[in-house]
């Protein structure tokens, strides 16, 4: 038996001293690799033959779609089952119990996938519409990928909606990593939503969000302040983002922020405008271009 | 024989339900993973050494640049043949055509390597002069996301100039994902054009850029409005993106919109502008800084 | 023996007259895969059961940490190695210095793990403090890009001070990739620093941050101004980025540009604010709201 590597003493102590950074001798976290292919899966069954099952031949992709179904089943359940083991930290005496809310949650999830599609249609055909770049609605469904970043977070919203703890923000953090898209599982989003580029979008917990929403690159619907109790502590759990209703726009790199702000129906919110104030419907909100100072040549020039 | 998941038939009418979001018993689309080979390859071939293949030796590396234009010419003439395919759904008849005419595009793209590096060599010259960090060429090449954009916009634009559908957005898609940045393939840029950093640049279909063009993070050159016909519809194909002149130089979050904007040669625009008119050559545009609230201790304390 | 694809000529040609952009028969440099390597076994080693290594079972995962160590050592030492003799292009003579050197500093890194992980704990409990949707910190470990970037960045600093080329680059560079998060490794960063989101984030490389500083998306620390010599060259090496001290938050997509500038302990900075001028301790800055211009609905509209 070979001799440890000589600084795993110091390690050691290391772990022992932040024993909150060592994550051994635990009930395992959900398995990252299974969660980034359970997507993958799903992305599958949510749109065949264009993300990873691209070559379906005709005689056998029923056979594919029966496989991914019966591979998701077992492998979601087995993951739910981890994150809710380790959420609990200890869960003797009740593991049958949490067989059976993974099975159901699973069960629950795949079931629903007709409904998630119907939704996931009008969210393509809203990029087909609002995009004058689109040649139709394969390219969106294929390069897109706002597109891809939204049915990734339909999926993870489904399992946060029932308590499942880490898997839904692994889900979405993926698709963050991804796509520079970051939406919070979290978060409430009407159909015939699609965002644009995307790069740098940042859609908080509490966000409420209409039907035929579109968002362009580097929008944030953001938190105005914290609440904190008596002991200056972040009070958790409150609405603290804005809520945009149907049909709004909002375009490059606007912030919006705060849990009372409402943007109302077919309001249009310009590129870098920031928004702390509520907005009545059919209104457009732009930066004043006043604000910008203007140096022809001849003055001292000078970068920025 | 095994049974067919009990979600299958449920699957199967949602599919049959809206077949625009399935894409079985078709044309296969281009493969995801033979694009993305083929875009390593390309990098491969226009820098070698940098890339995928470090390790070259002296004695072999003559036939490692021979059997990648080989493996290329093979697996890109079959994906822009899927692509013309898929396009044209049905090509029965017309096989031999789209097949001579797949390879006649590989051909002239791979016979254009070495003008495209004559333009990728200014464009590494350009990011080396632009940046006090970059310590040499190597580095540049080496380690700098925004020249690894350009490169694989500058692939994906030959492409997209001889009618290639699907292949050019997958590539600069490839590239949008790895460092942030979105260059439509229709784009047209001059030599010399250098992103730092760039996470959230989005460069759009219509753009018309100049020679030694500086960009910053976080830069939309953008649309300002979509036209649209009688109906409602978006009219698709116009000019709607702005033109930057030669030795433009546009600052971190700047977003420049319309496709009658023209940025003079020379011009500096400053970090976050907003900026939806032309601006004569020479000119610098800057943020006003009255336009901000500044609150001293002792007023009420607020986060934004 | 079979023939050379009939391009060869024409690249080879093309690769003689640009030999900048050509990395063969030289000194190689480091290999991108082995850092990629290196940096997930430093993750495990500095958090684990969090990253690559999470199935961690009591009875051998002081075996596995062992290991680990053991491999960083080779791989990182290798590769300083091949850092070195690229930088200095030939090193006869001084073989064995360079072997000597980076072995010793391969072993000061690890050596470092313990402090590290000392600052490291700060940083995941300023994050846990400082976001309402963050669960636990375990949730901020395994979940936040932002934790992820900056456990790199404080790796790739440790091989920056100690003048190691290319590598800190490459390790800050595939954190960007995967992150959106652009921190040069020469950047001066105190604990318990957080970034929350973060796709649009750049730290530029002469950044000094004091302790427990917050930043959201988006948020460039950029240059001003570069100084340029006699003959137009770009000055190297000046100090031309910001200072912010302890204790100050930045909102989503703000600007602080400027070597000249200082944000003041404690002092906020709002979202979409650009600040070229040094702000006193405790102040709050924000965007002036009546640069907005709104229209009602009845007045004709405009997107942006």
């Amino acid at each position: 038996m070979s001799e440890n590597h000589p600084l795993v003493p110091a390690l050691l102590a290391s772990y022992k001293e932040d024993p909150r950074t060592v994550h051994a001798e635990k009930m395992p976290l959900p398995s990252r690799e299974a969660v980034a292919s359970i997507v993958e899966d799903m992305l599958d069954l949510l749109f065949p033959g264009y993300f990873r099952l691209q070559e379906i031949e005709e005689t056998t992709w029923v056979t594919s779609i029966s496989d991914i179904l019966g591979r998701v089943a077992e492998s979601l359940g087995l993951q739910i089952l981890r994150a809710f083991r380790h959420e609990h930290t200890c869960f003797e005496g009740k593991k049958m119990a949490g067989e059976d809310q993974a099975r159901a949650i699973t069960g629950n999830l795949l079931a629903g996938i007709p409904q998630l599609r119907l939704v996931l249609g009008q969210d393509v055909q809203a990029a087909f519409e609002g995009d004058p770049a689109a040649r139709n609605c394969q390219e969106v469904i294929f390069c897109y990928p706002g597109l891809e970043a939204v049915a990734i977070f339909r999926v993870a919203h489904e399992l946060h909606k029932v308590g499942v703890p880490f898997l839904p923000r692994m889900m979405t953090e993926l698709a963050h990593q991804k796509t520079g898209i970051d939406i919070h599982p979290g978060a409430r989003i009407g159909p015939g939503f699609f965002i644009d580029h995307g790069t740098g979008v940042v859609i908080g917990e509490t966000c409420d969000i209409g039907r035929n929403v579109k968002l362009y690159q580097g929008v944030t619907l953001g938190a105005l302040s914290f609440p904190r109790d008596a002991t200056g502590n972040i009070i958790r759990g409150q609405k603290r983002h804005p809520t945009l209703e149907d049909e709004v726009v909002v375009y490059a790199n606007a912030t919006i922020l705060g849990g009372e702000t409402v943007v109302g129906h077919h309001a249009v919110i310009g590129s870098n405008v920031w928004l702390t104030e509520s907005v009545n419907p059919h209104t457009t909100v732009l930066m004043e271009k006043p604000s910008l100072r203007i140096r022809q040549p001849g003055t001292s020039s000078r970068e920025s």
